[in-house]
């Protein structure tokens, strides 16, 4: 299997751009946009368990907004030609522990989209 | 893009389900042969940032096992031919904060591998 073609790379590193920038703006359309539609798209968060796209859009349009955040190491591997994984860590203004995000996406008829994130903090082991 | 071949799905399916039989027996040489062993292959744990597969077997040698846990609601969905995510969620003994599990797994010539996973415990904010 053909591991991280450089095209299919720059596509998704792109798509990973512009969540984090909805992501920060709240950008609710944009979000939405970017996350496949359907009941098999789950989306765990720092402190909430979503099972599909439609407790993802009810989440996302009583949250006002992510608390704001910047990134730091970020790796995108893309598998094949049409699967791509995003693991990033971040780190929250006014907290000390060290975020982490985790993307799945998949390039559909109509471009990639998510499929599967999960966003928690470090270091909470009880 | 076809969802959830019903022999890819229980493919998969088997996969993760011995992953986690291995887990809870801290069977290393188990877990290992169900990580893709690649430098892009990475784990966020509940206290941990492993980027890559040398990362992930330092950890798995030193850990002395995972806390035991039962699985709640488990939801693995298979696209095309070759990719599937695995979200799922954990009760642990002793902790009363759900746990969350994601694993990226994709199809290759030497069977389902994990590429990237993802685990916490919910409802850490700050």
């Amino acid at each position: 299997m053909k591991v991280n073609d450089p095209v299919l790379l720059a596509e998704v590193t792109a798509a990973f751009e512009e969540y984090e920038r909805a992501l920060m703006a709240d950008d609710l359309p944009a979000m939405d946009a970017l996350f496949h539609a359907a009941p098999t798209t789950n989306r765990f968060g720092v402190g909430e368990v979503l099972w599909g796209i439609e407790a993802i859009r009810e989440f996302r349009k009583g949250r006002g907004g992510s608390p704001q955040r910047r990134l730091g190491h970020v790796a995108i591997a893309v598998y094949g030609d049409a699967f791509a994984t995003a693991d990033a860590e971040f780190f929250r203004e006014g907290s000390d522990r060290r975020g982490r995000q985790s993307q799945s996406w998949i390039k559909f008829a109509n471009g990639w989209k998510v499929v599967s994130a999960h966003v928690s903090l470090e270091g909470a082991t009880s």
